[in-house]
């Protein structure tokens, strides 16, 4: 085993293995609520999203979400669901993203919501081929977003182009809800499925906001998302 | 982006890519109750763990874990706690595992007593900085680990000769504990300490077993450990 003394700084470490274990940390949660990307790893990440690598793993993630999904007994009375969140799960926004920064969702609300009204994120392959084998499977499916109400018709416009053809429902954020966390908001609706009758058999999302505050999922999915963090 | 044929197998992917989004799938816990490393990884693993890569993971989580500890206002009741796990959280059996196989501890328990009761594990570098550190803070550290009451000697020795001089508790698996998982166990343990007062603030641990489960700490840290799951 490598050693080294702990008292040196991390900026020591090489670039790319410095951030593949910012990524990493990201991934895990153990980032916690960080603010954006290190600048020395903006480029690494950009070559992540573009590279193959991002496709492998959201190909793991969804060949993963289905062996699970396989496993589930379904009743048969349409109250079978699974939640999927919407941005860099369902579709891909980083034309935006590599425009206007990875930050730019939270700190340029403007210039995101006209990205949104364009319709143009593109769909992620290997969450599309997951959506149709839940769908075949007999999953009910929810799209569970922070997008917010005015974006309804954009968001549905841009899905149905890229290939996502039908949902039971999809929740977007209300006024209501504008000051709420993702996590609390996300919790709040999950609550409301399974007050409903709905069972929550899986969940698919790029930020652990999207999965994590009672009453879970009985398994919940991370996608890569090393580009932002959402509370 | 990258496209490409989302039927494709996973088995077509580069042997290395499709092991890091293996190993991916199983820091975040989409992998779920895998049962042992995917035999075309089980080098890329070992290389891993010999590499610069996992010290500089093991540095990253252990430099988050810290900066978020110094953030905690400690009551000086000395009831600030901070958990660790033992095994490949603050030691490692690498060296073990290298020669039995990574599914060992659970495969041959023969073998794997055996190595416990030699001491011969040695220190994680990073771990055992940020003990000396929340130590230093002012926190009390409370090992939980699914070693057995009869490893508590062997196990302390070998603790103490790598460098983790003193703890608050160090909390064995009792033979009334050998039927449940880890998660159960750990979480039945983290709630007799809040029922003792104690403020459990973080958590470190190589398993997701060693984390989740009511009731959380407050911040969770994940290590990596690509060599085996335990439920």
């Amino acid at each position: 085993m490598v050693t080294e003394d702990p008292n040196a700084g991390l900026a020591d470490d090489p670039k790319v293995q410095y951030c593949e274990s910012w990524r990493l940390a990201v991934e895990t949660n153990n980032a916690g609520e960080w603010k954006k990307v290190p600048s020395r790893c903006v480029d690494v990440v950009a070559d992540y999203i573009k590279g193959p690598q991002y496709l492998t793993d959201s190909k793991m993630v969804a060949r993963l979400s289905h062996a699970y999904a396989k496993t589930v007994k379904l009743a048969g009375d349409d109250r079978d669901v699974w939640i999927f969140d919407v941005d860099e799960t369902l579709i891909s926004n980083f034309l935006h993203y590599t425009v206007h920064g990875y930050e730019s969702r939270m700190s340029n609300e403007t210039a995101y919501d006209q990205w949104v009204y364009t319709g143009k994120a593109t769909a992620l392959p290997w969450s599309l081929w997951l959506y149709r084998k839940l769908q075949s499977l007999g999953f009910q499916l929810v799209l569970l977003t922070g997008r917010k109400e005015h974006h309804r018709n954009s968001t549905e416009q841009n899905l149905m182009a890229v290939g996502y053809r039908s949902w039971k429902k999809l929740i977007l954020r209300e006024s209501l809800d504008a000051t709420k966390t993702a996590m609390t908001y996300k919790s709040e609706k999950r609550a409301e499925l399974e007050a409903e009758g709905y069972r929550i058999h899986g969940s698919s999302g790029d930020q652990w906001s999207d999965l994590l505050g009672p009453p879970m999922a009985k398994r919940s999915f991370k996608l890569p998302n090393p580009m932002y963090h959402i509370p």
